[in-house]
């Protein structure tokens, strides 16, 4: 009897001991696995730097300094220089195709050394965006949503060692992303802030049964680009197919109300709203800004 | 006898569970080590886009959003526009490089809209295009054997809720990619195609003792680059060392036949066979086709 | 007696293999955990390339294809061409930023195909540089501290098959640098080198009360980039505040002396010392060099 029940001790002991191998295997495997294939959130940049100097090297390097598995891609370094407006629609149009938890870091940045505040903002759809407070951010929180703003304060996520008055892409923005990658949560960069600058953009309208609005960018084609909706165009009940004309100052031309670039023959001049959801006008195969001098910031008119 | 008999038996139980802690263990590990060290396939771009708008940004978001982990890099966005030909060689002269498994996605795309079809290339050598029908794969389809062909139909692999007729390389091109590298087996994408667009593209020849050929491409460096394979010269039993004489158009001019741009002196005409393994004509550290306006596209000339 | 020791001895046993597997778990998880937690080392490219040919995506391709793993970024590929000393410049400013194993390739090779022989540099802060042996190494061994040189002469680190006498880059630095990033060691490349080649740069001084230097670059948005460190100020006495007047030439200009672009109004002139810890002169939210035409390698003077 007590040799048997020693036995069955030992029976049970190994069977808890047993168990305890698989468990911790268990555990850490899921763990690894889960670390593993949980890719780290992806840094994003967009700057007006250009890329002919050190600036984008250097912004890139005091992010993986602090995070040498950072997984850093960009939108644009070809913002045109100081041009907040323009930035703001480059990264509203980009940043939604983003995966939730991405980080961009937008560096256009006239003011830096200035009194305005670098901040690190959340928006509803849980991206975070980082640079200056500037009105850089007004379009992405406007359309996805204000979950909060932070001013980027804290010495730690900043290079202290080495700050300047001069590149708060290299010194601020990009080191306070990232901390962020690495888990860093974002009330640690700093207080809550209130409230943050928005420009003044004036929406496009319906005046006299014309659309009236302005031209935003001219994109790397030379097509028009302006912040005329949609629902303009249906409002007045236009459809595709017929003829539109366009008045740009003194320049005024006319163009087929299309789909597709290719739904006029090359060279053709045509008007669609295109992957940017807005009203643009362009040559097909060709360049409409240099063929009339149709320049970013114009006002531009539609009519029947 | 019957104890030991039991004792037996529950040292075979405890060997068979002691070894099966280990067997997950080294087949879990397997596994993990397997999924750690097998890089994501590479998704290459090349386009046409230049680099200051939304668009690079929005089709390598897209391709984030459907695979989170993909490593996404770059050949050009700085294709001359809607310039299939040229954009066909710098394909063919980047993607010899890439390991098997990489996943071009292709974007020089002035039918986007119109009835040109999107389509994925696989090659003989193990990696896919991904981009339109327009013959831009010509030449890595010459080169590295056509494998298969499949028009990409299948809703789910594209941006079916925003597709524009504009931006295929946003809704289709860049998420197919995506969906490849997550393991989608290509013949998921659509219908296998019997034949491809592929344009005409006259070889250079010798003609009367001369090579005549055309100007594929003028390079950032401003080199004048041919499509003359090395087996003409060698027909015509030119070698190194001699100078040549080279006429395009009105522009006749005469060049030292060498290795390397630094065998002739700084800012003395040379002609090579460059990296792209055709002839180049240059200047040493200096810009040939801005000193007589040379063009891609142009008929070239080289006699003894 | 006999079967108790029996038991005793089944129950050793026992133990013994119940640790075994424990151990073989940690040590394997401890090894999976490093291997993933161990970045690739980043390989960062510097270039004269420019993008628009197929040179960076063969030069990447290359580095793919011997490390499918490999992590590559960039510096910019838009070095002015030839241009070795604007090149040392700009590797330093970036390079200072990066973690320790940084791998960069540099390309800058007016001589390639010539007897300029290819190296891999390794400094005191254990990065590692690789490029021609023409000078645009100096300034990050100066700044750095030597480790050692080696001269890459291993035809196994090489693309020996295709060796160009026109593209170092492609067909050496580039897989020279992927080896590296697998875990060859740097000894494996070639030769130890007593020597490598430094160009004469003129250090800015102060002659009668002025501080002269040289215009080391003009960057992107046309500011003046002088080699004029804050200690010739400061030996001076002078402080922020003032104005400074500047001479370029016949072009003779005042500037105010302060810390950040945005404390003088929108087109007004300013000196500051930048992120780049020089000074330069530029035009708040302007283009100073295009303004007076200034251009990289001016002799520049600043007085009171």
């Amino acid at each position: 009897m007590i040799r048997s029940l020693i036995l069955k001790v030992a029976k049970l002991k190994f069977q808890v001991r047993n168990l305890f191998a698989p468990l911790i295997l268990l555990l850490l495997s899921g763990l690894i696995l889960f670390s593993c294939s949980q890719p780290q959130p992806l840094i994003i940049l967009m700057t007006d730097f250009g890329e002919k100097d050190f600036y984008i090297g250097a912004i890139k390097g005091a992010i993986y300094k602090v995070n040498p598995n950072a997984r850093i891609d960009y939108i644009s370094n070809y913002i045109s220089k100081f041009n907040v407006e323009e930035g703001a629609y480059t990264l509203l149009k980009s940043a939604v195709e983003y995966p939730a938890g991405t980080i961009f870091v937008v560096v256009v940045d006239p003011g830096v050394g200035t009194k305005r505040k670098p901040i690190a903002v959340k928006t509803n759809d849980g991206k975070i965006y980082i640079g200056p407070d500037n009105g850089i951010f007004s379009l992405v929180i406007e359309k996805f949503g204000l979950a909060a703003i932070f001013e980027i304060s804290n010495p730690d996520v900043m290079q202290k060692d080495k700050m300047s008055s001069t590149f708060h892409g290299r010194d601020i923005f990009g080191p306070a992303g990232a901390h962020l990658s690495r888990g860093v949560p974002i009330e640690q960069l700093g207080g809550v802030l209130a409230d943050y600058v928005r420009f003044d953009s004036e929406k496009a309208r319906i005046v006299d049964g014309k659309v009236v609005g302005k031209i935003v960018v001219v994109d790397d084609y030379g097509n028009v680009i302006s912040n005329i909706q949609k629902s303009l165009f249906e409002e007045l009940a236009w459809s595709l197919g017929g003829p539109l004309k366009v008045k740009v100052g003194s320049r005024e031309f006319s163009v087929e109300f299309v789909k597709a670039y290719g739904d006029v023959p090359t060279g053709g001049y045509l008007g669609l709203f295109g992957s940017g959801e807005v009203f643009e006008v362009a040559i097909n195969q060709g360049n409409l800004s240099k063929a009339l001098n149709l320049k970013s910031g114009e006002r531009i008119e539609i009519s029947k």
